[in-house]
């Protein structure tokens, strides 16, 4: 398929005449074509109105119609083939199997919100019946689903340029929810972004949506986001990016006349516990596994483990040396942007001059954009006296902090902001330990795994990927699986309502066949007519 | 019981010493006995401390032990007699029967919470178990359950001295849900609230809940209120008052270095649309039943209907005299406090004046703190080029709109901000017309009635009291009914915990006997093992 670096305006190609941007080859820093024209505030504007028109219609689509519209664009994504790997890979630096590994997990988040809308439970229908002959005054009959929130603006990540991006997470679970969605694509890859948005697009045109459901804009500067954001007919934000970006979002949507929910998935240095009895037994098998999700994807994960909590010994000597010496067989890796790789170079430089941090180990020598891996160490005082340590440096970096004793190590996770995932590394004797360090784990992460690092993100009905600020703008949600719609919905209540002005989800006979609950009790489909 | 006008802070009794401040009886303005002491910065860090160490204990008590708490503190409520009673008529001014069925309400509250706790369905307990034979990789064992967000301030409102203040639906709500509760009393009920904050403080150390679980300050300044949602330890807000208070305590929570949801339910004006065969053939009944509405309990609801939508018409000139003829016949009422008293003069007298705006009917006369019950109307023209008419006027008083057709109504419809509640009269030929504004309805409102008035809220499984803002902050929630407790949870999620270290409602055997999904199929309590 021919790029033609356009902005998607609902159903309408359009030329983008405010600046022009393009992708640049990550593993060369040369830009490709073509040119992808800016969007104007026109542009905006057009696509703010469309989306808000189509609303009301999208957000009541039959749940079957929806759902295949969600499979529809899976099925689109996939018939773009090899013409999306090839760009992706050009504009990310990411390996073709990573990509084509994303490329599943898209289609698969897509498969799995279009289930949850074909089975209905994420509407939460619930029927308090009314009862006319309580006393003293007769109950009223009272029923609840969820409605969408409205149009939903979604800033692609530049690490997933497929699975959190264009016809990513947010999107998925907002058009699930009923949202229309818009995009605001990552410069990085706008080549994707615009073969994706034209598989939506055609998903969107095929299965009779309504215009303005989704648009895809390109913009030269922050003004087209910001602008986005401010919009009275936005209702929700989803963002995956830096802290510094998903702040701003944050500021611009508690500005508002009607402040707005940010759903910013920002900053994580994901906590490894090496537990006592674990390092005793596998320091030397836990190390070159550690290394390997360190080094995953030029560590630019969300969940890179790029903080090391362990007590101070023998044990944690021989692990760290064994990591060093995994980290000196590390090849360099392309990053995704010159802009990251000239952050994590600053990074590493600013932890390698630190006076309270060793350097252990650095990673093969690379080209130019390309990132080695680091290793580095430092005590369990310095660490919980300097700040800066606990910031995120995206790539394949790791601190190690050496605690003299357990009770210290309790206090350095006390320390530390939330986090997406705490990994913990367990044998038997460890179990008295984890388990009186469980509740701050709890306190600090969105997602708790022994015996493994948070690099794998499983799309199911369990996932959470989220966690405290700064991990996430909103600990109560999740950005990954199942729960992810709930962020684009809210309850109404119905009072007394003729069974005929009812939405169907709540008509007595419950002609969508969707679960509800009868007086808070879940009733079985069959059985819940009223 | 002798009151003595102290602080709770945890299980210690303390005299505040940061000024002091008296209840005004309602119906003099004279002061009442005893003095109030002021909560100094101090008592607030120990109040904070106190909640912040009990939080770990609290959230991971049995849910029978903590539904049995929550039992409590309504048998002491209930236990508290008349002593309640007569000092919470002396405060409020509200009559001693609707006190009685507030304390009704409020016990009945904290049965349908200790409910949801035993049932522990608000856990939201799933497991997506290990798949070791998945290819290309294994899948992991990944269990989800809800956690308590943290502790949380409950500020308590003025005009529902026991249902949304000490003991009121966000303590409930958040006790449920595992949260120690600091209150920052409403100064309109000092009395009523030591009376309440004893009874909590008596349960907890009954139940033996851990010291700190909850604290009740009083304040002579905003400061404490201010301080406590900025400090670190409190991690959600739950307000019920008047939109700029509502927004301050917004603007602090955005503010922090970790930002926190605020639950503000703070203007509503409560559209009422009497739809034109309605209208037509029961103008007569409506007129005396909205003013009824109006009146009941001297305007003082969040959801007193403040607006009323017809098309113009003979219909609409017979219910307007008709309303009229009952506001005419409507005794003053003493109103909560002096200042809510004369903030209603105000916007009484404000409309009274304003140009475009003609007076229908004032209520009889009364004392010095009572409120005349007052009724208005305006062309729909003038009402949507005038913003300052939108404004909740808080107390008896409710503006009539005159559209010259269905089109201008929905038109003045979609010119509202968001709302607690929409009412809609109608009668057979009304169907069509419905039909086509429930879209904006919902946009606009957290509830929708039909014949009916939004003045009763029903505590039940199906209830939404909430809506877009300025209704609420925080439009995905309600602050009445079962989804509440959502608002104080957050999902966490394990990944390859051994049995033995997770928590009981996800371990293998199902201990705790929680609904859970397996895959995300709700799987039935005796066959949800795993």
């Amino acid at each position: 398929m021919q790029l033609t670096g356009q902005l998607l305006i609902g159903q309408s190609v359009v030329t983008g005449r405010n600046g022009t941007l393009h992708a640049l080859a990550a593993a060369t820093g040369e830009p490709l074509e073509p040119a992808f024209g800016g969007a104007s505030l026109n542009d905006l504007e057009t696509a703010c109105a469309l989306a808000d028109d189509a609303f009301d219609t999208y957000r009541e689509t039959g749940l079957d119609a929806r759902a295949a519209f969600l499979d529809a664009i899976g099925r689109h994504i996939m018939a773009l083939g090899d013409d999306l790997i090839e760009r992706c890979v050009a504009e990310t630096g990411l390996p073709r199997a990573r990509i084509e590994g994303e490329r599943g997990r898209t289609v698969g988040q897509l498969a799995l919100f279009a289930s949850l809308v074909r089975d209905g439970g994420f509407l939460d229908a619930r029927i308090d019946p009314a009862r006319p002959e309580r006393k003293p005054l007769p109950r009223v009959d009272l029923r609840l689903r969820n409605v969408a929130l409205g149009p939903v603006a979604v800033f692609g990540a530049s690490n997933f340029p497929l699975a959190f991006s264009v016809a990513g997470g947010d999107t998925a679970s907002a058009l699930a929810a009923g949202c229309p969605v818009i995009v605001k694509a990552h410069s990085a890859h706008p080549g994707t972004s615009e073969l994706v948005g034209r598989a939506i697009r055609q998903a969107a045109q095929e299965c009779g949506m309504p215009d303005g459901v989704f648009s895809l804009l390109f913009d030269v500067s922050r003004e087209i986001g910001r602008t986005l954001v401010a919009d009275p007919r936005i209702k929700a934000v989803g963002f995956t990016g830096s802290r510094s970006g998903g702040l701003a979002l944050m500021h611009v949507a508690a500005a508002r006349a009607e402040p707005i929910p940010v759903y910013a998935e920002m900053s994580s240095i994901n906590p490894v516990l090496l537990l006592p009895a674990a390092l005793d037994a596998r320091h030397d098998t836990i190390a070159p596994q550690f290394v390997a999700s360190l080094a995953l994807g030029a560590g630019q994960f969300c969940t890179n483990p790029g903080l090391v909590l362990a007590i101070d010994g023998p044990a944690l000597r021989a692990f760290e040396a064994r990591a060093a010496e995994a980290v000196r067989a590390t090849a360099a890796q392309t990053m995704l942007t010159p802009h990251i790789h000239a952050s994590y170079a600053q990074g590493v430089a600013a932890l390698r001059d630190h006076a309270s941090v060793e350097s252990l180990a650095q990673g093969i020598e690379g080209g130019r954009h390309q990132a080695r891996a680091a290793l580095f160490a430092t005590s369990a005082d310095a660490f919980v006296a300097t700040p800066e340590l606990r910031d995120e440096v995206f790539g394949p970096a790791s601190l190690i902090v050496r605690c003299p004793d357990a009770d210290t190590l309790h206090r350095v996770l006390k320390s530390l902001d939330g986090q997406l995932t705490i990994a913990a590394h367990l044998a038997d004797g460890d179990a008295a330990l984890f388990a009186a360090l469980r509740a701050t784990l709890e306190r600090k992460a969105g997602r708790i795994l022994v015996n493994g690092f948070g690099t794998g993100v499983e799309v199911g009905h369990a996932m959470v990927h989220g966690g405290p600020f700064p991990a996430t703008s909103d600990t109560r949600t999740t950005s990954v699986g199942a729960r992810a719609i709930e962020r684009f919905l809210r309850p109404v209540s119905y009072q007394d309502l003729p069974d005929a002005l009812l939405p169907d989800a709540l008509r007595d006979g419950n002609p969508l066949n969707v679960p509800r609950r009868i007086d808070g009790v879940p009733a079985p489909r069959e059985a819940n007519h009223v």
